[in-house]
């Protein structure tokens, strides 16, 4: 990925910046996050669980959605993803999903946690076995969700992603 | 969370044919899913990436979602999850952020791989350490975000989730 630089410190200021002003306006918690591509900015999220009754429209999500709304595609080959703090599993899952490059962060899950956010909680929750996790979760009729899986592996005109 | 019932089944089967409807109309891939709460659908979601261009709208997401725009909270206490395939990263943290109580579902991250979704490989990623990961993660600017935080820490207005 090469050493940080100053292009990666002034975007990385500006997802601070969105971070700031998004708590100050009670959109949600203090994360902010930009989507870069050739040193463009192609998508901005604040945090808007509170203000949007949506568990998953934290920063990073909602940037990447933007970004990839406004390029008519659902990868961001190439894109850098900067963020005010180091993502949750779901904003990294997320950032995979979208083919995201890099990704430069400001604070750590563990000062996310310090002030009474899940995230350090979730990677060791996601890390754990099935039976040992907090949420339970019950396998059943395996072979009729398999049988869908087919149908689609069968499909010609299916589009992977 | 007690056993598998014919509850379970029943709601568990109309997620697998939100899956299979999804697919064969090119929503996007072969996913569905469903929240119930006290017995009633609140949310349906069907996967809709490709048609949509949204890395994150997976089934999970989606349907968790459509129960909070439809409930006007974000979390979703005493809700179960039924989808038809184990949920991915994403999903499965989008749940823990949305208070969802329990996980019922049909198909394994190693069905989903076996017919060309990251979930397997997502999983042993978000468990790496950050520098094995596939994408490289750059701390920056730690002092600069932490300040925020400290912000949103002292403002007795804000709202926790």
């Amino acid at each position: 990925m090469g050493p940080s630089s100053d292009t990666d410190r002034t975007f990385l200021r500006e997802a601070i910046e969105l971070a700031r002003a998004g708590a100050a306006a009670g959109a949600g918690g203090p994360f902010g996050a930009l989507i870069v591509i050739e040193g463009r900015i192609m998508g901005r999220g604040q945090n808007r669980v509170t203000s949007t009754n949506d568990p998953t429209a934290h920063a990073e999500v909602v940037a990447i959605r933007e970004a990839c709304a406004s390029l008519g595609r659902f990868h961001l080959t190439g894109a850098t993803l900067y963020t005010s703090c180091e993502p949750c599993p779901m904003c990294l899952a997320a950032a995979y999903w979208a083919h995201v490059a890099r990704i430069v962060y400001a604070c750590t899950r563990d000062d996310a946690a310090a002030i009474g956010f899940d995230d350090a909680f979730l990677y060791r929750e996601l890390s754990a076995s099935a039976a040992e996790r907090r949420i339970p979760q019950l396998p059943l009729l395996r072979e009729d969700g398999v049988a869908v899986f087919r149908e689609w592996a069968g499909n010609p005109s299916r589009i992977g992603y």
